[in-house]
């Protein structure tokens, strides 16, 4: 079966740009000093393969269901829950599921309510929590300040403390390298100060923007290397496009054509997809307009197959049902498709 | 069971709102003058709500998925396809579907391409088409001039033309009624030239911005007004919203609060949802960060309910697995849980 046998529009990833980005990571933080970061591939298939490939075994996730979902599959050695969450219900469902497959969870604290949520849920057996700190990304995290007293609570509730985590969010996309590494020192300071008060040998920070500016963390938390997307194509990363949206032509006139792949098949935060070679002119539910320009091999003709670009990794993947996986080695009808993995951890 | 029972995000209905919604369109389009578009929920339980409390019997829709979802449940006695397809192998199984159930399909074409496709899928089964017709809009449709000869090449095909439709997509969602106004007219008058090429008693245009502007056409092509957003709320139309995502503070701090709701449960291209009574300062994947005015009730609490409000509701919908059916008459507890909806139609 080859790519332009499948119906449109299509969710596929190139396998070779794919493994070219496994292991240039694995080669700049081996092992545990990464966390990959499942939130922006959502698929135990894809984890398992990462796994096998690139020798990371502790992911990071940032939904119950995302935890769970490894868990499940086998993928829960160490997996760390870095967001907050007051779900006692299905957060204690999922410790008696961990210690029943002999798994590690993980879970981010950063108040009292997230605390007791978490000491609730280790009535049903070992969890351990990280302090998540406020690092200058205006999210999740308590202040610097305030993480000592927190781990105090915790370890009072009965609960293991790991250490500490804090998301430089705020600086990951930023195209200035030099702005990017002094950013880094800033927010590092603030957790180094946080660490320093909580204790723990859990240090954890970092995304695909920063992957290579972290020397004091311990691990790193990155995801979208794996499959990359137009807005971190703008910082010079040594990471490919993997990730691609087939899309069909279905009408053409001498001013535009229009592919079947729409709002319902690209996160549209970071802007429009891309087109290679051509404008886009706008994006609707399930199309996309775009022109060409005159250095174009021509306009496009109805029935013909246009490859779209992402621009934002995470919330793309999670319109879809599956992704596709191709050889595009050999590119006759678009390349092979050698496997499909499904999108197991969508929704919520 | 009540709203607050159900885990976070959850994207849920407004039931007393919706049917307002749908009691007025159907006394200013009843029955088949009104044509709704499937596109807006993706689910067949709540077209079929709308047909049995509305009136409705005739759909329409933009993917093959849409119209074999309603063909399998029964819905489909006149289903549209308001898009073009090359799909011959999936319209064919489509028409197969149809002709064991007694289903009546008609599927747009604007160029020869997609009629070829059309005529090969009949054999299969009787299949009748549209000729979709460019009335501004710089998305699918053929010129207006070449109406008339694609109409006479569908029929030298085999196929029945049942008319034209023409989607003026470009007027629908301007808040200037009086503009609105002229464009639909300026649209029509492109509408009924080609239809006077290509006849059949069918015309089909319009939205739910300018579901009250057309005095030609047969039918009124409206799927928004059911569940409403904040962008056509802008129109002042007599629609309420009925479309919200329900969220849980998981972190405050003195200058804002996190609830967990984000990209992956909010069509963005719109812009960001609203929360009322606050600012949303930005929305991240799994989380929306939010201020509030001085006067606000106060600082939200972690452990608080929140209510979103979508900005686009086609491509929020797709993110989900179901829609919560609430009778919000009882405000305790958010309400009581009377249904859920599966998004039965989403991905392709």
């Amino acid at each position: 079966v080859r790519l332009h046998d499948l119906p449109t529009p299509t969710l596929w990833v190139d396998l070779a740009a794919l493994d070219h980005n496994v292991d240039v990571m694995a080669a700049a933080r081996p092992g545990r000093s990464l966390r990959p970061h499942v939130k922006a591939f959502k698929s135990t298939a894809l984890a398992a393969h990462v796994r096998d490939r690139g020798g990371h075994d502790a992911f990071c996730c940032a939904t119950l269901k995302e935890v769970a979902g490894l868990v499940a599959s086998g993928l829960g050695d160490d997996v760390l829950l870095a967001n907050e969450t007051l779900d006692r219900d299905r957060l204690g469902d999922l410790v008696a599921a961990a210690t029943e497959r002999g798994a590690r969870v993980t879970v981010a604290v950063d108040s009292a309510e997230t605390i007791a949520a978490a000491a609730d849920a280790a009535t049903n057996g070992p969890l351990a929590v990280l302090v998540d700190v406020d690092v200058g990304l205006p999210r999740c995290g308590c202040p610097p300040a305030d993480a000592g007293r927190l781990a105090d609570d915790a370890r009072a509730a009965g609960l293991e403390v790991r250490g500490v985590m804090g998301y430089e969010g705020h600086v990951v996309g930023n195209p200035d390298r030099t702005w990017r590494i002094e950013q880094v020192e800033v927010s590092m300071a603030l957790l180094r100060a946080a660490h320093d008060d909580v204790g723990g040998d859990v240090t954890s920070a970092g995304g695909t923007g920063t992957y290579d500016l972290h020397q004091w963390v311990r691990e790193v938390q990155a995801g979208s290397y794996l499959l990359m997307d137009t807005a971190y194509a703008r910082l010079g990363l040594p990471f490919q496009q993997a990730l691609f949206v087939q899309a069909t032509v279905i009408s053409a006139s001498a001013g535009h054509a229009v592919a079947d792949a729409g709002l319902k098949a690209f996160g549209m935060d970071h802007g429009e997809p891309t087109v290679e070679g051509c404008d886009v002119f706008f994006t609707s539910d399930e199309h996309v307009t775009f022109t060409w320009s005159e250095g174009h091999t021509g306009p496009p003709h109805v029935g013909d197959r246009v490859r779209l670009l992402p621009a934002h990794v995470d919330p793309t993947v999670a319109y879809h049902e599956r992704m596709w996986v191709i050889d595009a080695g050999d590119p006759e009808g678009g390349g092979e498709v050698v496997d499909a993995w499904p999108v197991d951890l969508r929704n919520w």
